[in-house]
């Protein structure tokens, strides 16, 4: 099976079979592993000088809340930056932690305007931090995060970014962008298995946050344990640890960031041009569209549902995935994972047999 | 490597072969195996006329946090029934998300008295909720389930229990044993990798829940995301949930949990006749002992420190676990896992052999 997602994703083989073992949550190797984790995830986000990695069990929804629960004080105030589900549903969870919160929208296929954030920054002085998703997995939109952070920075409030399908692939680097807090997960362009998510966040951030809005999900009670003895504090997915380090292993042999983006550009590449000769439209102008996932609309007069579509794929071994939009019928081919161009055209092949089918 | 701890534990080679797969987390698949993870754990807890299965992503801690924080209502009052550090933890979570929370307490090596409990409940007309932690891993002490169920559902209050380390060995039956929600986890009895937890709540207390303090560990925004469509609100840990339910077909294959049960108690026989032979005390009465985990006090004058002997038992390819008590020195064994008695005589063997060297 070749799946065509979001995350899950295809991973490699050697990523599944360093689940093989069975570790000790507190021996020294797996603090060893552990270490390797955070080391290897700071790295990449060049914040070792700056920065610290604290993982967190669970999807990469509860790093965002732990980050907002951790980070946003209760007389603090949140602007969301929305454009698709996810950041909706940060401010969500804004709300229901009791955190001060407001959203500026934009419509699904729009890209976040830095200039728009500034002059809300500038107007109110009551808003302190600022969350951003990088790349909206609701439609493969990419917002321009150098553009915002250095917006956010020039009126000095702090940023939280959502990049939760971009790093690993897309550009990141702490150095030259102002962010707060990075967050990710495991799943995603890393390429590991699901079950772990992280937060990358600026030491001062944790050093000056109180306690959290949650026991499980506070970051600086996670940090200072792995600070303190190199453990997790509650029981971790072993198996799924072992699994993302060896993912960041293949992820540093094949080059690192760069070259996975080139990769995935590529497959980008052969499934645009495929999916236009047979006759199905973007959703998204190219310009603004990252080559994470893309967004394809349902072709006017089809003769197939969406489900038959999907079934008929599956049944030749790809899965791709449902529309998020709320007001367009589309669906979702992922270009992320262990996979490359010609998977992508084995999959217009498939695609290609399917349609030529009488209904 | 055995594991000879709470757990993550040692787990069977098929359980870890189970995660070789990766699952589109939104496929027909994979929706079939959430289903069959919920049905065979309910089944398990002989709920299927009364309660749901709720899983939960992350750790067992994070099952604890989402009873409380989704079952407890603010204006509700919680009991906590403690001898142990994860009484007291459970108590630390109700604290921090603001609920009304109050303990009776006992020392380490007692265990809950029930009649103690009917008397609170009696004596305390504000309290609805109590939360009794079934096997304490603390010590290993077993509390009485049963006793303190009768005392608790005859006071009309609804009882949350921490079955953690207890929930597929020790007999646990929901058509006999009052219980609103009964938490656990995938990698301690069930033998599973860690990664997910669970609660399998009385279906009336999941309807009449209002929204949780949490917006990723609400249990019944969670339990109507499986009934809506059969998949997990967010990113599941795909491979955990395979491996989980293969050790759920496994622990079946043994016969169930009372085969399993008698295992774990011939584990433990061999391992405390061996370690009385050895010169090392139990910490426990064996009347309140469970055979999930075992404390031994460490020899009054004894020429190794616990990382010494850790680690001369780690190079011969045994992990024991460290205590946990506050006022005693002490080390603890775990008797659950992928493993027999031949393990606990080998394990025997080596300390032996430890022990006879000079310092």
């Amino acid at each position: 099976m070749i799946l065509l997602t979001p995350g899950p994703l295809t991973t490699a083989r050697e990523t599944r079979e360093a689940m093989l073992s069975d570790w000790g949550s507190r021996d020294t190797a797996f603090i060893d592993l552990t270490a390797a984790l955070r080391r290897r995830l700071l790295a990449l986000a060049h914040g070792e000088n700056t920065h610290a990695c604290v993982p967190i069990q669970g999807s990469g929804t509860y790093v965002i809340e732990a980050a907002i629960g951790s980070l946003v004080g209760a007389t603090d105030k949140l602007l969301i930056l929305e454009n698709g589900v996810y950041g909706a549903r940060a401010a969500a969870i804004a709300q229901r932690l009791g955190r001060k919160v407001t959203s500026l929208r934009w419509p699904e296929a729009t890209p976040v305007d830095p200039e728009a954030v500034r002059a809300a920054l500038k107007a109110n002085a009551d808003i302190t931090h600022v969350l951003l998703v990088h790349c909206e997995t609701t439609t493969g939109i990419l917002n321009p995060l150098q553009a915002v952070a250095d917006a956010v920075a020039a009126e000095d409030r702090a940023l939280l970014v959502d990049a939760m399908s971009s790093f690993g692939a897309l550009p990141i680097d702490l150095r030259a962008t102002p962010i707060a807090a990075l967050l990710a997960s495991s799943n995603k362009c890393l390429e590991g298995p699901p079950g772990i998510g992280f937060a990358i966040v600026a030491r001062a951030a944790l050093e000056s946050a109180g306690p959290a809005a949650s026991l499980s999900l506070d970051l600086k009670a996670q940090w200072q344990g792995f600070e303190k003895n190199g453990q997790w504090r509650f029981t971790p997915p072993v198996q799924v640890v072992a699994g993302t380090v060896k993912a960041l292993e293949l992820l540093e042999a094949e080059g690192g960031p760069s070259a996975r983006l080139a990769r995935y550009r590529n497959n980008f590449a052969s499934l645009l041009a495929g999916m236009k000769r047979l006759g199905f439209a973007p959703y998204l102008d190219e310009a603004i569209q990252s080559p994470i996932i893309a967004t394809f609309r349902t072709p006017p007069a089809w003769h197939l549902t969406f489900d038959q579509f999907y079934d008929a794929l599956a049944a030749r071994g790809y899965l791709i995935y449902p529309g998020k939009l709320t007001g367009a019928d589309t669906f979702r081919i992922g270009c992320i994972g262990a996979i490359s161009s010609g998977d992508f055209e084995k999959l217009l092949a498939a695609m290609d047999d399917i349609l030529r089918r009488p209904a």
